[in-house]
């Protein structure tokens, strides 16, 4: 079981946004840059989260990236659906009913015991990322013991990439 | 978020051969064709099955596969990690400490708080994989409305390739 890269690109990315002060963009190049990724991949994710209503494009030379909803109406789950899909982990393929001798398809009714215990654990997965919003990520961060210091590099770094704010 | 075909095989075949009799044993061929799945493919599975320590191989014409462990010590967790692996679904790439103007390699001594939150939630979805034993899930078929008739078709196929009892 893997999460692709992008979901550790899309919530970076979504915390950074989630940091910027009102009506501040970003652009998917800056981010990039910012993460030491491949901006055309990157921007495949940020589409994701797009789609999802997890972020604005603001189009144009000077257009970039911000965040849709209230930073502590963004939950992880809500990234990680965005970039990974809504399918759970587990997709029964239903092998209990292949094979010779079949059954009839009523016999089959109730949802396999296998596949049930394995989507109670897919719901503890989601219940637990459900908990945490991009507001207690960034509270985390700052209340961290480098907190500060990573936080002024970005700042640093965003002073020259800013976008949206004069 | 995917889990290979090969865990819902893997755990079809441990639990057909948790409800095996006392010394018997089944040939990747046979549970092949009873899931309608490809044996070179299953015999991988099984061959992670073994190496986890799970299923005992018996060597031999009439050998086959049998579980290694009682029924009530094989869980839904140590199946699901001998096929997939152990590394948990996220996979932190660090990529906060990627890009320009970067900080000393100890402001990053902490975890990142987007790991640990995606690790928090990859321990919930094992605990919940760590409860459900073997016996649990053959227990769930045989109370369930038509888990009677599934067993029977069951038995009825293996009569014909149980090994290692007379």
């Amino acid at each position: 079981m893997k999460l692709g890269d992008g979901v550790e690109q899309a919530i970076h990315c979504a915390t950074l946004l989630a940091a910027l002060p009102q009506g501040g963009l970003l652009s998917a190049a800056s981010m990039a840059e910012f993460h030491g990724v491949s901006t055309s991949y990157l921007l495949k994710h940020l589409q994701a989260l797009s789609k999802a209503g997890i972020v604005q494009t603001v189009p144009g030379p000077r257009g970039g990236y911000r965040l849709a909803r209230n930073v502590t109406d963004v939950t992880l789950l809500d990234v990680v659906l965005a970039v990974e899909g809504p399918e759970p982990a587990f997709r029964c393929k239903e092998i209990r009913q292949r094979g010779p001798n079949p059954l009839a398809s009523d016999a089959y009714a109730a949802p396999c015991q296998i596949n049930a215990a394995m989507l109670r654990a897919e719901r503890a997965y989601r219940q637990e990322l459900r908990k945490v919003t991009l507001a207690d990520l960034n509270a985390e961060l700052a209340a961290s013991d480098h907190g500060t210091a990573v936080e002024q590099r970005a700042c640093q770094f965003f002073e020259h990439h800013l976008r949206g704010v004069s």
